[in-house]
């Protein structure tokens, strides 16, 4: 269960509205790696947790923090769309610098969401819960973490670039702070998984034996030129301990050529001529 | 530009058919984490790469490949839908193994691709690029690649445990393989890349300065219960080597309360009474 | 700023797993009107609320709450999911009854979340920001919102009906208790904002001598057979208190025939003959 | 069955082209609340109709008569596409104008449609059905179609606002007056709904005695601060005339804290270190 | 504009109840090459129509009757859907029967739309505008029209060959009929339109001569083995009449292998060793 | 199984950056008929063939051909973005030049990609499965595959008139001519089933005289004007020799009123008055 207090984790004002990087900044809301999936993600890891406590308790801090961040991108939007000048009257003038506006803003800002922040990213397109993952294995689940705070802190970064508002970059330069710590965490609890489970295969409790293990460190050259055999990827014992890196530089194919039977005439594909 | 041989990476043939199955093979062919993401993100990692010629190449060599799992996933759905029982005349008899069958097969695969894989999940949801990222940043890219690998895998080994024809475990064998060499590659490539970067925060190339560096390793108690104050990921040194994590028990706002003006007239929001 | 507490808002225990029942739930916790959608709804209303402070705090109060429904709907749903017997060897018995909850059962909870609930509806498709909105106009989002909870609490009540498990039953009927309550509180608020805008159209801030008054009270009878014409929304005064309904035996067009100039040759559309 | 004439309800044409309104424009066509949504909205809850025949009737006029709007939108968004300066040879000159144009209008304008209307946003997204609702239950549609015409008047009112061209804003003075019609319409028919039905809360059939009661008429206050506790919905009898509402100044679980059980091993979920 | 007739263009009652072929039937309904998609396709590129008259004439006339296929459609599985068994009580028996009913339905058409027909296909995934093109060139879209009859005539054969209830049957019958009027007619219009612009390539209107003309009629044998080779695709005088096929047994690169620049450091991309 | 090489298909480079050509050159890579529609839907149906070999390598030595066409396009899309003067410190000059630029591209080449090409389209919507087909009737597939080349090169060719950069219009000229290749491929495939299977309509192998014969070459005159009577599609033979068109001036209904029966109480539809 949830309690809300109104004062947002950190100050979100910029100096004055801009509401083309409004636009811009939809991106880590609404997005693929934004606040929403970070959000999403670590609260349903959480609820759907099965393994020890502290890895749930840890879960539920870091997505109750991340409802925290959707708050404050969303009123930093808001604000970036104050007077948005719109309407007919404003922009009789003719004045360039107001096309310029209406020409780089999302019209859904001000058409749909009537100057609000909306669930979208920079393109417009709408957050779903397939940016999402919550498989019930956490090794598998804390590389997500560490993937969506390293792209979602390179996008805070880019978007801290763009910018010019001290205030929006002082917003920013507080969430890339957080998805420091966020990857420095994910980073330690996937160092604390592997360890405990002395593997680096996800999962680790699949029987290697059950595995084709001939194939389990081959690199196929299937790209022609052989740069990546030059890479620690290639050659030499591999991370997990239990074999050794093979480059293969002519693959070969191991199964042989298929061929499909005919379907059921009452399927009405097209059957071959031999069939007809 | 790339060439096609008829062979397949390895055999995919079932021992027979089962249309409930080959629903729910779609998941690891056209779903999430499914081969077309890994074979789609790769590629477009390579297309796009702007780093030493190496890491194009193994992206490269790796995406290749996974354009045969494609191949083969798609085979082995083919013929696990091999005559299936769907016609009028079949089902005339009434019997509960068939009626099973259809009950539990995607019935797309009859009415749409007449016995053929398609490009969906194991719940029918059509494959979509936002499975994908290639942000130009490798160190992202390849923790984005390695957690596919990991949900991948997982999946693979969650489908060889439900399986019971040999001809299908046979072949999930040798992807459960393959993604045992994934995973450990891109381990290595992502510790080749940390090791040269002398960081592991995606961008390293952001001074961290410019962050507030105030918060850069605090862990919020956010959920009541300090259960994740006992993980390394709450005391010690972090990963990044430059600073050490803090655990803060009563988490309080660094913000104010936010007030949004109201909008202009032309706008039609609601206007707070003192506006009317 | 948000807190979250273990505790949930209230019990979510199933007396017995039921896998089939799980895919079902899942249709209220991330369908079109399930938990999500009014969380994501109310918290962006909120967030981007410029009116009276008092709306703003309804919204966050409503909003907060259904986060912890989000919760409870997920862990009922993970607790149903307990034990799925999808693996091969507990399949070996060719037990009827297992093979039943295979086939109707979401396989994604096994191959995806690993028995854990997810953000999709109970036909497995995702939930997408689309399903919300947040205008800014107050009296169209409370109506909005009243009809999200009317919707969603005939889903829930529609669920409880087909639900046998008194654990379930329990968890629902409290969910409905709730969707009462909020059902009233929209429907109050919509009437102090419509009495406050003395007008129910909204946006009740747009001159109506702007709009075409003389279509504004018209019913057309477009769908041959006048049943339509026996309504209060036919005849005698309209809602707004501003018209009189007027019900049009035989509706005619207004405008004219239209048509359309050939697109310039650098388009390549079809030309007409007349100027090819 | 259908009949179309080729007159248009009502005349849609601009006084010059404007492709950057076009796609503006295209939002109260294929938008979340566009006309398109309202005519599938409506032609499927009247397809659907089990209730009485002037219900059905009610909703196949308004929605043969959206089928009308979507043809108006259409024609209105091809005509302010007409002769868009997109060819190498017209921008040559470099006439700022030209190109702000060529920035600010919808690229697929072009490159898909060849100056024709699509059913998308104005941010480009395409329409789809998950924007419609047919319950079956009329009342909660019916709130459905209230909340569709408020949202898309109050989108076509801003629209308006926008708007420059006296023929286009001729043409939404027209879809404006509709909107109100249809507010007052699905006003008056809920009105009658919920008269016949003796109840507000949708579904009325669902016994109140088998909801969890003693939380029916209860106000959370779960975000800091009693703002809220001000209005309608926090005190005095309920709308459904049935309860009281009550204010709950520190809201407590009724809950205990979940735990969930291990996943079987065959699921490969990350087991507690208790059970390793 | 439109009008409304009650009576439907043909019978659509189905001897009793089915929800489990209900289910089946919605993908001719709401699918990629449902009557949903050929309704908008016709009627868009119908009011988006810039050349003759009777072209625009021919699409609405055509468009108009799809309106009727989804009333017919709709009504179908409405009545597919009458009385389904879902309710505890009736369950209560554990009829197997009524399980397998209940297993192989959508759980949708219980819990959204109260027995009704939904804008779905038969995996549940909603109806989207991307399914239609319009695109200006009525070359190009009555070849798009040609497909979707093609495709929507062999799924309605599909589910035919599945059905056993005679009323279903004689529907389809009607609507296969139909298919085959439209497939017949849009075939004549293409070839019309490829007579009178004497070209079958669109668009016709592009200077061949501004094409890379040398490789107009190539087969790249990129698949080894030269099954290919023997069609009538890879030799003679291709359709156009402008060229004849080459087969190019080893086929090569044009072009160069490509060497992207690095990004600036503003953009955090990955650098190349040499530019660290 | 593939192989790569590193080489293009034919050179991608642009004579200077130009990030919102970039933009819309996205269209034609992962648009509704980009690159990648066409390389999944030929490898789909490939993969999926059970017809005669010398299919199956047809479709495969394109579908290969396309992921080359891929890789093009990807390649002159991120050259297109080389250096986008995004960064703040460009920006200071506030050169007017530079605004337009980052107004006109898709904020998601600078925040998501890191100046990469990606599986969008035009208007930043990404790509999906449901763009294509592989039914297994190959007759059928054709036919798509036709209209896709064709709606695919009219895109390309409305880039090409777009672009000015010499480099640009090389490329585009190179995938026009493929395009004119492709579509004179598949207008000979379909040639050569149509003779084989010795007619035209869409399954061939369906009974005629299952089907409702006495409707099976009308043109139903529901768009009032009789324009389209004038066409062949109108009189005349019918193109698959087997009938005679008929154009029905005044279509009338074949079917009667529908009445749906009320539903189940514990459904909770509206129930009509009569059984309330």
């Amino acid at each position: 269960m949830f309690y809300h207090i109104k004062e947002l984790q950190y100050e979100s004002k910029p100096s004055c509205p801009d509401p083309v990087y409004a636009k811009k900044l939809q991106e880590v809301l609404g997005g693929q790696y934004g606040e929403i999936t970070v959000m999403m993600q670590y609260l349903m890891q959480g609820f759907n947790c099965r393994a020890d406590p502290k890895y749930r308790d840890l879960l539920l801090d870091i997505g109750t923090e991340e409802i925290a961040h959707v708050e404050m991108l969303a009123t930093l939007i808001a604000r970036l769309l104050d007077n948005a000048p719109v309407d007919q009257q404003e922009r009789a003038a003719e004045d360039p610098a107001i096309e310029a506006i209406l020409g780089g803003m999302n019209p859904q800002h001000a058409i749909v969401s009537g100057l609000g922040a909306m669930a979208i990213d920079s393109a417009g397109y709408p957050w779903n819960a397939k940016y999402t993952i919550a498989s019930g294995n956490l090794l598998a689940d804390f590389r997500a973490n560490l993937n969506a705070e390293s792209q979602g802190r390179l996008q805070v970064v880019r978007l801290y670039e763009i910018a010019d508002d001290p205030g929006v970059k002082d917003t920013l330069s507080f969430l890339i702070a957080r998805d420091t710590a966020h990857q420095n965490q994910w980073k330690a609890a996937i160092h604390e998984l592997e360890t405990r489970e002395k593997d680096i295969v996800v999962p680790t409790t699949f029987p290697r034996e059950l595995e084709k293990q001939a194939v389990s460190y081959d690199l196929y050259n299937l790209s022609r030129g052989d740069a990546s055999s030059k890479g620690r990827w290639a050659q030499g014992p591999a991370p997990d301990g239990r074999g050794y890196f093979q480059y293969i530089q002519s693959p070969q194919p191991y199964g042989p050529q298929p061929h499909l039977i005919p379907a059921p005439i009452y399927i009405h594909d097209t059957l071959p001529m031999s069939k007809m």
